[in-house]
């Protein structure tokens, strides 16, 4: 079975044919240009799929885009950095250009399809993505098919409240995992920490730029035996172990794959989560439990596109 | 369409035939004794079912009892207050004595399952229940059905963390919203406040004796213009605002029913909570928002477990 995958980032439009078993057999990229507006891109992206020489026999079009996405997985809503895209029927536009079948869907619930047909995710039934990014993205996988809720929004994990006084983050939520998880956050919160230890190598090196700080650079230093490095990744996966409390209690879903830069962290951010998982989470849920982290590499986003389309017209 | 109901309650077992349109048909109720061990107890819920006289036609028994319920709602694990009851597939046992098909779901579920087929839950394919009492049990209703999650065991929405440095409740997670809004830490942060104002009636009434103060006074000192009681509710009712935006983030479902005893404070908590839905969830969340108070009355388990007979065999 194969699908197209289409990968809409900022500065480039991937298109690949994606075999299910076999994975991606030809791939195309073109530079995005949003600046000329949506009919414009949406041409481009129809005329870059309509050049791919081996889509004999796709069943459909899977579309991976930043922002919110209706349940019927055909619409966006307000994507960010997309001038003129407030509101697009984004499939029926795809189709009308390519005769396909097309379905939409947003970032961290591709990268979760991507997981369930050609990662970690193939073993399991149900599963918790979280993207750890410059903010915190989510995706639930519930007995092999994404979890939408009412009206297709379901699974913003990184907005989910685990202190309610805590600091606040993009959104209008106080002390959820993404303020003290997300790059962005997880920066501030190792600046404020080193900053009181001038004696510290991340001190002398960073200081006057923070702002360059990135948490390989905390990976780096704590593999090299800095424990300030250590410390503030160890609370790092400690919040995340207490939002993974909160899934858990929810869905009674099991497994969790990490994706994303600040996941590179690895058993530095996951044993401390580990740790509060099995120190606060009820006795009953213990049973199956798993963390790991999912690294599909440069072309995640288009596999997981191709997985939309299997997930929808396979 | 009908169904039998058994609410197997510390006191008394309540049986009844219960029509799909028309509610409770026939009804009838024996002690439990259950210090006379599980067979015993089996054999007079049996007895009891097959001595209803308007059973015939009868699609199936549900059955609500206390206690975590496996996924394939059959099997019972370790309920409280039933002596050899460790591991029991009380499904089969039913079946076997009474030759009808059997599912049994615990009294969150099953109180969900009342709301669906008999109560506010009525209109609306997916929908939140959080019964209110001395914890706080939930349970997820998704496209007209229960959410289970992989084991069974989803829903476990007394233990969703809002303050991970907060207060330990019975279970080994600190600063549950349970923590905050179930009856028995309610009174004890009520008794805290309380105490630091002698000259107010809640103080004169209670001194000595808090650990008689029970929501109701509460709510009925808040009616007399106790600005101390009303501050005591409205905090009760942020607390689980900040819970209600956790589950609607993670599953966008928007209806949410409360029930049991602290729900009766109505207002002077459900307001509250609204306020701060309004000012933290994130706003593509807030479109169909709705908290609602839900009250069946003393036969809700027995419609509720009439409730899982239609969900299963209807």
């Amino acid at each position: 079975m194969k699908a197209i995958g289409i990968d809409l980032g900022g500065t480039n439009i991937k298109v690949a044919v994606v075999h299910k078993k076999k994975g991606i057999l030809e791939q195309t990229s073109v530079p995005t240009h949003a600046e000329l507006g949506r009919v414009h891109l949406l041409d481009r992206i129809a005329a870059t799929v309509n050049s791919l020489t081996q889509a004999d026999g796709v069943i459909g079009i899977g579309f991976g885009l930043p922002g919110m996405v209706n349940l019927a997985q055909t619409t966006v809503f307000h994507p960010p950095n997309l001038p003129g895209w407030e509101q697009v029927n984004a499939a029926a536009e795809i189709t009308k250009r390519t005769k396909l079948p097309c379905k939409i869907e947003n970032d961290a619930n591709v990268s979760a399809l991507g997981c369930l047909y050609f990662g970690k995710g193939k073993k399991f039934d149900s599963f918790v993505m979280l993207t750890l990014g410059t903010g915190v993205g989510g995706a639930i996988i519930h007995n092999k098919k994404l979890f939408k809720g009412t009206m297709g929004m379901a699974g913003e994990l990184g907005h989910v409240i685990i202190d309610y006084h805590g600091p606040l983050s993009n959104s209008v939520t106080r002390g959820t995992v993404e303020a003290y998880v997300g790059q962005r956050f997880l920066s501030r919160f190792a600046t404020d920490m080193i900053t009181q230890y001038p004696d510290n190598d991340l001190y002398k090196r960073f200081h006057g730029n923070f702002d360059k700080l990135e948490p390989v650079d905390l990976t780096l230093e704590a593999e090299l035996g800095n424990k300030l490095a250590v410390e503030i990744l160890q609370k790092t996966g400690q919040r995340l172990g207490y939002a993974i409390i909160n899934y858990t209690h929810i869905l009674d879903i099991r497994k969790y794959m990490l994706s994303g830069g600040v996941s590179k962290a690895g058993a530095w951010i996951t044993d401390p989560a580990r740790e509060i998982v099995q120190k606060h989470m009820m006795a009953p849920f213990q049973e199956g439990f798993e963390l790991m982290v999912e690294d599909l590499g440069n072309d995640s986003a288009l596999l997981g596109a191709a997985g939309l389309a299997f997930d929808s017209f396979g």
